[in-house]
């Protein structure tokens, strides 16, 4: 017997962003295992399920919750905010796979950071782009360090994930001092977001110089735009290179 | 009196993969206008309201439609496949907007490609990664080649759209030659996923040496792994650095 788990993507939090297939399978769970922020986000809705949790950073031992639950014959899906599959635990879960070969893992998109950001500042990814963390727990600092170098040679509009938090204030700073010593001019058009698909949200457009000394949260999404980005009417636009 | 127009991204094409924002914002509007191709993705559920369009390629005449028909009053949406935001016609529009001061442009972002395809094939986006199109309508072939040589020298995750058409049907192959001088090597982690969200879906996992020789069409979406991405269980896993 094949016991079917589902690592859904919620989308940004609130619940019109959220598809309805990942809803649908969300209703159809007996078991719905996420980190205790998720959980919140789905609110009453999901209240008659079996919501379980385990603390940050002990992500593997959530993901192996889920195939234990999985195993009793319970229908279990793994929230992730956004989409499973951009920084989610969608790959971790495939890999523990790997152990339990009587389960299958699906997985199910969701609205990613960059794209629900993007769309509030308007449209800072709309030619080719890079997604790139700043968050050092998983990842050497070099590598990151390597992949904004390459993104500036590359002229791609870039979208930077988890720009700070506390015990690294100062990493949006490094990052941008890295993209214009290869070539990203002070007056490059750049964005950011707070808070996207929950309380207080709000996108602000600025200059590569502006957000060199701008302190953002761990709840930010931050946008650069690439050689041909433009604010126009205070939204953040990467043309595609239709001719007007 | 502004007027209000959005720009709305309908997700793969099933219906249960467009968001609820979206899906209001479309049973709101008077005139949906968009590509024949998504007007009929639509199916009949819109009926009932003007739908309208233009040839491919009159993409500027199709925005300029939205203004017009906003001017006269009407509630206007424009729907693009997959994110409006992605390779879509959000900034157009936003750059077109200038001329039209009485106007405003809003984005409602939905699933693109990337995330829908990746989460076909397993988690190939799950760390760092790059969106690339092939498609040189609009954009010089050597900024391309430019931004592939990026991507490899990152070790970027690559999500690559419009791989090839009738008149680009090498296109992919060139691309791959391109990433493979630049050290992406012949047993690299790759995956495709044709027809994402319509009829005769197919996902597929292969190496970069295979892909090399794979034709594809222009419904297709390629991805190819990163330094650390894997094929486990038929499914294409770029790992986010968890210790097992």
């Amino acid at each position: 017997m094949c016991h079917e788990i589902y690592v859904v993507g919620m989308g940004p939090g609130e619940e019109s962003m959220m598809t309805p297939q990942a809803m649908q399978i969300l209703e159809k769970s007996d078991v719905i295992i996420g980190y205790t922020v998720y959980l919140k986000l789905l609110g009453e809705r999901f209240s008659n399920k079996e919501l379980l949790s385990t603390p940050m950073k002990q992500e593997k031992e959530r993901c192996q919750l889920c195939f234990e639950k999985a195993r009793e014959g319970k229908r279990v899906s793994l929230i992730c905010s956004g989409d499973a599959g951009v920084y989610g635990l969608a790959s971790l879960m495939l890999e523990l796979g790997k152990d339990y070969e009587d389960c299958n893992v699906t997985v199910i998109p969701g609205i990613t950071a960059a794209n629900s950001g993007a769309a509030l500042l308007g449209a800072p990814l709309n030619h080719d782009f890079c997604v790139i963390s700043l968050s050092d727990l998983l990842t050497p600092w070099e590598r990151i360090e390597k992949r904004l170098i390459a993104a500036a040679e590359g002229d791609f509009a870039i979208a930077v994930y988890n720009p700070s938090s506390r015990k690294r204030a100062d990493y949006l700073e490094r990052a941008c001092r890295i993209l214009m010593e290869h070539g990203i001019e002070p007056d490059r058009a750049c964005g950011y977001v707070e808070n996207i698909g929950r309380d207080h949200t709000c996108a602000k457009t600025l200059t590569m110089a502006e957000l060199l000394h701008t302190e953002v949260n761990m709840f930010t999404t931050v946008f650069i735009g690439n050689s041909q980005s433009e604010i126009i009417d205070g939204k953040l636009v990467t043309k595609r290179g239709y001719r007007l």
